[in-house]
């Protein structure tokens, strides 16, 4: 490869992809080269604005086009054939969590990727977030001793009256599925995260998670982790939040807001924030992990530690930039189809958890 | 029985005790009329502070005094032989929680009581809490919709090397255990107050605790009720609060510390107030139960509820009162055996689904 | 008198008339006869609301009607005619803040009422805030020491651009006049209240203030009380708050709104809630007087207060209450002209020594 | 001058020598050659770390080194006789606020430098912290419309009881003095910094101050700028501060602690951190000066703003710096001592205003 820049598809033009598209445009070293979604209107909106040719399937695209990356950020449903395509023409995959929506699934994506030989980048994008790899560094070093407990509460929303999950064409009807800010469209990321970051792997979990076209109920996840710490989760995206107005921080970055994607302005006060805390012998952590800030409690003091600049949605880019690196290196992706496979196992492992009335082991 | 004041004797001078008297003192119905603790030199302090008569054991108490109500408030292995004695006496018993150390010793505390007969009655204080018993009178009335999860989480302390658990005397050593804010000594009111509160019993649960002189780890419970709303209760005091300055509230009551017993002073600011949190399909309720502060959130907004004046650890006396106006009108306790036993099933079907790694039902 | 419902008419429906109404709609011993105002739809509007009947000026409604008391809440201006016309027909006398636009109206509607003669009342509201005088009574104990300073800050609004004044109807061209809640028509409460809240009066002042029709400017008001203590007032309409969202607080009571009177529910967390601060050699109070709230802060101590219930707008009925006692019992105004004299002529100092460019002694 | 390091002598070791020190430390282009306090102990404890010869008076270090600067942090009244050791050795000075006792003193100090010549900085070090910087940009750009108002207030302490003036030393007795957060101590560092932040000179001032040996009481300076703003200061050491616990803020900086000087670690949590408040006709700035956050309060909106690290006491490295780079480059001071005169103009014309009872003009 050359030092010109990467030519990168984009295929799913959902929210999530402005937030890709603004990250991606500020890297010299790649090139946005095509945009795809069957949404005609809206391929061509984008499209018109970078420049670049529209197309409504993937398909069309790599007919005309061949380029070095194809960046998944279509529908679940979509992530396999989108993958297997995109692996035949030789195309490099970076692809959106979950990675599937069955195992059987992702295996056949990770199969196609390693025949042809592309390589396949889970989209881990937490890992990229200033916020949560100080952290880790934090708990690396010792500073809050050994972890016991680390947790992410989503219980917000205004109310059952005024929610929508996420629609079919994400996840199957009758499949694990629920809203944006559910325990399968997010929950999937911590349990991706909770092991990297305190550096260990979940051993079983347990709980119990929503269907589509199911009644939407309250979602939660309890994860043992090989070192004995806990990992909970809870949503509830259809009741309302029971925070108090000054429970808020001023954001150092840009939060998901469902149906907007990474809205407001970096600065804004955002009552609610979403936060993780990691809870040690020694001490704890507070985490806003888009808000970007950090907040180290010792006994009697709690400090605010500095945090590199650069949150969401900028972590896209560091996330899309150490993939090209890797490429550029002849290195596999750093993070490979093993990563989103591992994160989707304790996801579905939830799920039968609840069928089977005891903690499900993860294998 | 007359209209002056019913006789009391406080068995068991620990912290809570000083709660107790305090609430006491101030009722006209009732009268101190000796106190009893093995500890000699305490019991004569507080004895002459009260001006009545101090014994180091029950049985003394009873040879010389004959009181109505005998307030158990001594180390819970103590409950069951200290009731049988009572009863036996014919004293009537307002016995503090936990009930018993198993089902078997509350269970026969019950047969005890029946057979004299003398009244037997669980202190289930958290129902004289205002905060409490104003927010079950919101849900009741429908102002947060139906319930999906009701939570308290008590995360806190000043890390693993600072903390001690109780001591055997009151849970035996290789029995359930912990701090005095860990799963079985606190969270026994919620697993009583949760059913309750929300007008749904717990159908089963799932979680694992403590034991005495075993290793301290992170605490939680999931119960699930009868209506499908789910119960959660988490618990380290090994670790350290992940609480911000700004998160706490100027207390309307006193709040329980550690040693210390209900300190502070009512109007003190309170950072790290104990909090329940109730949410349902249309609002939610953050309950600061000692504090005796009340919000109501609603979707874009959120209001303080008055909250009538009260607050612990005045509630204690107003348990005595109900208790004292039931024995005076010849009705039955108003909570009684039962309710101590139901609290004591549901947390040891916690340690039970901890052994079988599955749900357990409560009976 | 008799014990029968003491007859109100209510000259003037402004904003306020709302608050007054709802207040005194609660007292037994009073009752609204008349409601009277130049804006014919609106007076029908509350008149048929109330029940009674409605007029478009004064004289006709007292060629119909004789009530015990007028509540003269019209424009600043007409205070002076109405009140002499009600004092003429042998009506006792209610008067809103300010008391008139200049020192000569003011003696002469003192002189109209001495004469025939009718008692009459200047609304010092504030002292019936019980936030505000509960802290009076605190101070009062020594629990701040000696008195140092004592001020209110008022800088809010939308910026200049969203600003309009209070109009030439109230306070005429030329003349001191400007915002709702600047100096004139809401400093002329703080001027009347500090020299009580802190039992000293004023001696001298010093600041400047805005005229209606001239540019809207910062104003401020320095007042040097007799024992030494200063007060402070600062005011600015038409620039931004530089409040931070977490410093608000629930109110107790509701809050006063530009153009909708006292809006919102009790309970309301109110962001930019009005306080008065009052500091001392020993401590320090901070009083949200419409919120009802109060604190006393000690050295390393802050505690909330307890406030008796019955903030704003209940104040307006107290106030009444009080009158209508002295009424019954043949005393005179509790508090009468020379209260609301006292407050004007400390606001027209403060106005004398922008001209002066000195400080202006308060006779 | 060459690119070796710039020789500098410390003359002074109170509290903020501390702050200096840690701040030149970290610079390339300065070198620390001697340390100088009457002190000898202290002086011999910081001359051994630093590993320089220490003196315990000026003269006698002049002896034996020709520093190319000297840092003049010694009381107040030294700094006149001080300045001129040095200049008539040749040495150029960078000399801590307040420049002198009176504005005869700091003539002679800026006349004393001239003839010799050596340059004279004046310690202007609130122009080098970055969230002031910051905040002086944003109200260039128009950021907050035009400015009305800008304030200070510093109410805090632990009472009359517990708080000691500054001593003789600094401020001879009967002559302007106070506490070390008081108007003269303190205070003269806004009097400089309001004009340099509005862009607008002070026309004239009016307030009272405290005196050496006087009783202490509420100081404040109301000050009237050319382009019509007023700037307020509000100062009581011997009070206690009504700030509520909620009300403070994560320092990005160090603050100013009585006695300890910038105390505390970058990241604390600092209740009643000091700020500056701006308010123009668009919008208001809350500037946190050295906890180094700033926030942008438009209407309905509030936004922090990103400011450079590097807060106190780094700034005192920045102020050194430019005064270096300046004597490098043969350029005279950035700021000379006519700054300093102007500023101590504007107090002592405060003084004046409270004996002539009315504003008095700055020259």
């Amino acid at each position: 490869m050359t030092t010109s820049p990467v030519s990168v598809a984009i295929i799913g033009l959902g929210a999530v992809a402005d937030a890709h598209i603004a990250a991606y445009l500020t890297l010299p070293e790649v090139k946005i080269v095509a945009v795809v979604d069957p949404r005609a209107e809206r391929t061509r909106a984008i499209a018109s604005k970078l420049g670049v040719p529209g197309f409504t399937d993937c398909a069309s695209m790599l007919e005309q086009l061949h380029p070095v990356i194809g960046c998944v950020l279509s529908t679940v449903a979509s992530h396999r054939p989108i993958t297997e395509m995109l692996a035949a023409a030789g195309v490099h995959v970076l692809c959106e969590k979950p990675i599937a929506n069955s195992v059987a699934d992702a295996l056949a994506m990770a199969h196609a990727c390693a025949r042809h030989p592309v390589e396949f980048m889970y989209g881990s994008s937490y890992r990229f977030l200033p916020a949560v790899s100080r952290a880790r560094e934090l708990i690396a070093d010792g500073a809050i001793g050994k972890v016991r407990l680390v947790e992410e509460r989503g219980v917000l929303g205004s109310g059952a009256d005024n929610f929508t999950p996420m629609s079919s064409a994400h996840y199957p009807e009758g499949m694990p599925g629920g809203g944006g800010f559910g325990l399968v469209d997010h929950g999937v990321h911590l349990l991706d995260i909770f092991p990297w970051l305190i550096n260990s792997p979940i051993s079983r979990v347990l709980g119990r998670g929503n269907y589509t076209g199911g009644p939407m109920e309250t979602e939660f996840a309890i994860a043992e982790h090989a070192c004995g710490a806990i990992g909970m989760l809870t949503y509830d995206e259809s009741s309302v939040s029971s925070d108090l107005p000054w429970e808020g921080v001023f954001s150092a970055g840009r939060n998901w807001k469902h149906g907007l994607g990474f809205a407001g302005d970096t600065g804004e006060w955002t009552p609610g924030a979403s936060f993780l805390r990691v809870h040690g012998t020694q001490g704890a952590l507070r985490i806003f992990h888009y808000a970007n800030r950090l907040f180290l409690c010792l006994p009697g003091e709690v400090r605010e530690i500095e945090v590199p600049a650069g949150a969401a949605p900028e972590h896209f880019g560091r996330q899309l930039r150490v993939f090209v690196q890797a490429l550029k290196q002849g290195r596999p992706a750093p993070l490979g189809a093993t990563v989103g496979v591992q994160a989707l196992k304790a996801l579905l492992a939830v799920y039968e958890s609840a069928k089977s009335n005891s903690w499900t082991t993860v294998g």
